[in-house]
């Protein structure tokens, strides 16, 4: 029996009635009074200069309320990070992708704003353009962003001696792996709605992360004071990634709303959300890997090349991840991973679940398998051969602290019945795996801690204050959860007040892999803190010693004797008549630095999370479908909180990652998406995603709150490879560029018989 | 020059813009989709039964969403606290007075509403009711809540030995004194939104005095638990005490919002506000006054009938006040006081502004100055013979920890030109005088305690959560310059969140006098600890000692070298990057017991203001109508933290008192207020109000934050007094019955000139 009340049961969503009734209010539910509607208009041109833009006819149009072009802006650029700020709120001198922001118009309806685009007069330079990251790369291609060349940056990992670590193997093979954009599908469109108020304030709703990182970045571009501006709450219908950042919209919806002195929602259409906030970037992966005949890595050798389209949101960093991602599943003693991030005319390329990790667990798993093969050794062999320990140290300083991924592999390939199965099915049945690795609380700059309040209500119930976003995850289901295990609570005891800059003390947010992490132990700390006052107050009363105190189910009392104690409402109603009102607060900084992305020196990440999947798949030989029949998936996440939660993060895991083995893909044509609605983008269809079934397996982290890390961003990353790997299985053929379409498994079966025949 | 530099100066009101501009939302303006407007049905009879509410036809009503009465309650009798609770939510049994509520509709539009109430029908059994208190104290008179007679509770306040002081006495005299019943005048009506989520929380918008209170008291009536639900912060468009306690209006909104699934406002009507909400008490105050020729007073006896209409609201409190008012401004030895809070079948009688004070204070001056003229001592003798000084202990234990009462005087009389002026105008012009004595931070129990939360932002300004309220009276700019001062920075970087029961800390709210002492303090420990926290990680930078570090202009630095120094917002920043977010927090409860109103035993008030007001007025001798021509206020506040807001409150005291003594009344025919409306009501307007001239006297209280006590609430407690006794020195008449009306004048100087003749 759990030592625990609270923590490691599955409990209902705090939030989950206001959201299955319709009560939780999200951006564009906010009904603010006299709010206009803005709408954008965006250039048709995938690179052009701007020579003129007159919104002359716009602004005398009737209804009209404010028009904002570039001139409107101070002319800063942002960026997730100042160091690779790159983009303008409005178009200055160019526009670089189809979708670039020029001007903004917020009137007394959606007709009139959109009539009023279509007055504004853009006069264009058009100028060639370039869509091919290699291509881009060349000497002599378009310049995207003038004056500094189409690499906007270059991640070099080196360990070990990589040429001896080629020279000590036994067997070396060379791979090229390419994957696609995709996107992240979230249901609720981009959204933001802005209120200036006459003393200069700004306060907007938005779906996001982080309202700390909205709030800083809304402040720099804005030129404004973050007290001057307030992040407020609104619910978020998925985020994925795609809501940390800002965009234009954003801007645009609080430059218009000061300008026409009235509040201003600006609201994607599903068209824009496709084309103009972001996708996960394609990426080019040469990887080269020496072993031992025995499996033992020696080497490996890799380029990564990621196309961040037309600007850098977190392109940099991505790059980076993928290059990291190569150390932190496998031990291998040499490596040198070098990584560019490149600009193309193309739609911005930014934060996905598990960015720049799915794309290499694409390859490494892809590879790992063939060298397996050709080897004789089974994939599960070699990589329990080669798994990460508890001990490891990663190059950078990364030490392992807690590692159960050869328990997941264990698990996982038990639970999938690996040994019965696998090399056993129908001619085109078959089955494959992959492991992974997350991140747990990386270091993003002064906003990497979090800091929550606690405050008792006169009934004994508690308010928790917290910056954490809940994005879907659970979160505040989870730090009500680890608030009431601490104070001898239960969950419903606990008000949740979030995701507000202003009356919430700050959070990392719902980013990084850090709401658990980072934001649980904080509150835990914060219900640490309370929990002493309690006892304070508690002891007095009972005449017994603070150190003796102990609190749960709702009262307080001798840890020897419970019969002495009394509830905690009386405890807080004790403590009101003595004039100590209970408040605890903590906060916490998780164990990382800042890392260079060139070099990744430093410590990037607190401690990491391990999956281990497998995939059994049918494939039609006739058709190419393939069919994933079952997928068990075991997840290292530390200790769960609630491992319902835990259970849905690995189902929603298994299909994203099956939509990007598959058939989710942007398509391109000279920069223009082909495909922009959910008619054409192939997201999987609950039908089409098999059954999942999800292993926990805990390794209580020494660092995390009850032992809790990162859970559930990484079991976003195996499904290409674990796919593909099945596929193989099942028919013999091993397609290296994702989506594995049935055209691609066609040809590639054909390639296979003709080669037979 | 000052040693301080955000308080003690004139600084303008922080909320001041948002309320010109009108983006200040009162409850009246907060927009929630599809709120349904509420209306009540009130009784027409001053005192009957009901045998029988049909809502039937009501409900018929198409567009009626909600109809309740008393059987939607729990039947719970609620009151500003537990021991005096005698109203219900809707009438159960019997309706007490002409308005008393019976029913409640929502409907899609307040046409409808209306239509409905008319629908339903009441059968009432009228019974014999009684107007007058002294009659219903009377054996035989009718019973108006069951069983337990007309007179609601007794105070006994006993000090010395009166009968011994008496005969002591040189001089003795015996007055009796009435006063009537006043309206509060806010500008803005009361209103309540409610608004129930699915999960069964209230949220509601109502002005009010104090969040928490308001939260504890909805909870007990209709039975829910405080975490359940939440007061939320709109602004208030004046209070004066009346706008403390919670009405049947507010339990309507709520009821009708569960019922109706939706949200409910009402609004009341000027009506409604005059006849239903809460008045002044009326007063009967028979004093007897022993004094040694000298002018020393020796012994009072004084009894007070104080009519609290049909319910008790304050009325318990409001005659202990108006008791113990006899023993706070002069020294006399021996004391008695009778004190009777009596039931009629009016209109109920409530907290406003100097309840009790008042009303004692128009019966103490007046005599006072009685008895000084019969002894031919000057009336600013005889009040600096008696004045209470430092180091005196009232009965009941207070002991007066700072007082320039005697200071005031002398201050008023010499800015007035007491000396000159004094029995030397012309003929029907004179001069008077009176003094008052506030508390501060008076005792209600658990609620009597504050608590303040100051969390930096990222640009080096902060944010204040306090629960305290702004009604008027400057209680958040005050808050913002005491956390200003004591962390170095300027009024304008605090951000104050506020009067939210929710996401605030428990406050005692903005009534007993005791924002400015009460949540002043938590405000200035809060401040304090987050500038320890400041210190902390500066010193480190700096390389210093954390005891010399000192904060001023948004710097902090090393007190004796303060080149050595960085930037507030450097050192957030440097406490950030540590994961050090500065959160600072404070608590107070003020030296106060919860005191026992029949004996009055115990510390009821932390520590007391005082004042000295002179009013030179001119009658004429043909209408008998009264001009005040200027008044002096001297107003010992301990230390003014913004002189310009307490001027204002002087403002505001001279005015409000001006219209007691002179022209506010509530009239009444059989239980009918006879003039509900601001044309037959005869409120001072501007022009009628004198010049007045503020005098601020510091005493520097030793518990009070910066020494500051209780400000402006004392200044509306002397007019009637000074305005009675300079009408006596301009004519020689004196009306001891309030308002001193122009037909009252005429009488005495009739009677007056018929005894001359």
């Amino acid at each position: 029996m759990s030592e625990y009340s609270v923590i490691g049961k599955r409990l209902p969503r705090v939030e989950g009635i206001a959201k299955a009734t319709g009560e939780a209010k999200y951006t564009d539910d906010i009904v603010l009074p006299k709010t206009l509607p803005g709408k954008i208009l965006r250039s048709p041109y995938p690179h052009a200069r701007i020579l003129n833009i007159d919104t002359s006819r716009a602004e005398k149009l009737a209804g009209v309320k404010a028009v904002v072009t570039g001139k409107d802006t101070l002319g800063r650029k942002f960026g997730t990070w100042a160091r690779t700020a790159d983009q303008y709120a409005l178009a200055i001198d160019k526009v670089r992708y189809i979708g670039d922001e020029i001007a903004a118009v917020a009137a007394v309806d959606e007709d009139t704003a959109e009539e009023a685009l279509e007055l504004i007069e853009v006069e264009y330079e058009e100028l060639p353009a370039v869509f091919d990251p290699v291509e881009a790369m060349k000497e002599g291609a378009p310049q995207i962003h003038d004056g500094q060349g189409n690499i906007s940056s270059q991640t070099r990992l080196r360990s070990g001696d990589v040429e001896a670590g080629f020279r000590q193997s036994d067997y070396i093979r060379e791979d090229r792996f390419t994957t696609q954009g995709q996107a992240h599908c979230q249901l609720e469109p981009h959204a933001a709605l802005a209120s200036f108020d006459s003393s200069g304030k700004l306060t907007m709703w938005m779906p996001n992360m982080s309202p700390f990182l909205k709030r800083r970045l809304l402040a720099r571009t804005l030129g404004m004071s973050e007290s001057n501006i307030r992040v407020s709450k609104s619910y978020v219908g998925g985020a994925f990634g795609c809501k940390l950042e800002l965009f234009p919209l954003d801007f645009c919806a609080a430059l218009l709303s000061r300008k026409a002195g009235r509040p201003v929602k600006i609201a994607c259409t599903r068209d824009e959300v496709f084309t103009t906030t972001r996708l996960r970037h394609p990426m080019i992966i040469e990887l080269k890997t020496g072993a031992k005949r025995d499996g033992t890595l020696m080497a490996r050798e890799c380029r990564v090349i990621g196309d961040t389209g037309a600007y850098n949101s977190t392109g940099p960093e991505t790059v980076y991840v993928c290059c990291f991602t190569l150390l932190k599943t496998y031990r291998c003693p040499n490596i040198k991973c070098d990584g560019y991030c490149v600009y193309t005319n193309k739609a911005i390329s930014g934060a996905m679940r598990g960015f720049g990790s799915v794309q290499m667990r694409f390859a490494e798993e892809s590879q790992l398998d063939m060298i397996a093969e050709e080897l004789g050794i089974d994939p599960v062999d070699i990589r329990l051969k080669n798994a990460m320990q508890v001990g490891d140290v990663l190059p950078g300083k990364s030490e392992v602290t807690s590692c159960a991924l050869s328990e997941c592999i264990k698990k996982a390939t038990d639970s999938a019945g690996w040994k019965e199965r696998r090399g056993k099915l129908a001619d085109n049945q078959g089955i494959g795996m992959g492991c992974a690795t997350g991140q747990t609380a990386v270091n993003v700059g002064p906003l990497s801690s979090s800091a929550a309040l606690i405050k008792f209500n006169d009934d004994g119930r508690i308010t928790l204050l917290t910056g954490a976003v809940e994005n879907g995850q659970g979160t505040e289901t989870m730090l009500a959860q680890i608030a009431a295990e601490e104070l001898g609570l239960t969950a419903e005891d606990v008000i949740i007040i979030s995701s507000d800059s202003e009356i919430c003390p700050t959070d990392v947010g719902s980013y990084t892999m850090a709401a658990t992490f980072v934001t649980g132990k904080a509150v835990k700390l914060a219900a640490a803190d309370a929990k002493r006052q309690l006892f304070e107050i508690a002891a007095e009363r009972l005449g017994a010693r603070l150190e003796d105190m102990a609190a749960s189910e709702r009262r307080v009392y001798v840890q020897r004797h419970p019969e002495q104690g009394m509830t905690v409402r009386d405890v807080v109603m004790a403590g009101l008549l003595k004039g100590i009102p209970i408040l605890g607060k903590g906060y916490y900084k998780p164990p990382t630095e800042y890392v260079d992305f060139v070099t990744g020196e430093g410590k990037f990440t607190a401690t990491y999370s391990f999956c281990a999947q497998v995939t059994e798949v049918e494939v039609d030989r006739e058709t190419g479908q393939v069919k994933p029949v079952e997928t068990s998936l075991a997840h290292d996440c530390g200790f769960a909180i609630n491992p319902m939660d835990i259970e849905g993060q690995i189902d929603g895991g298994v299909a994203m990652s099956q939509g990007l083995a598959l058939s989710e893909e942007i398509i391109w044509d000279n920069g223009q998406v082909l495909n922009p609605s959910f008619l054409e983008y192939k997201l999987p269809l609950p039908l089409n995603v098999p059954k999942v079934k999800p292993i926990i397996v805990e390794s209580i982290d020494p660092e995390g709150p009850f032992g809790a890390k990162e859970a559930g961003e990484s079991t976003g990353h195996i499904g290409p490879a674990a796919i593909g790997n099945a596929i193989y299985d099942a028919v013999g053929v091993r397609v290296k560029d994702l989506p594995i379409t049935p055209d691609k498994i066609l040809q590639a079966l054909n390639e296979k018989e003709g080669r037979k025949r």
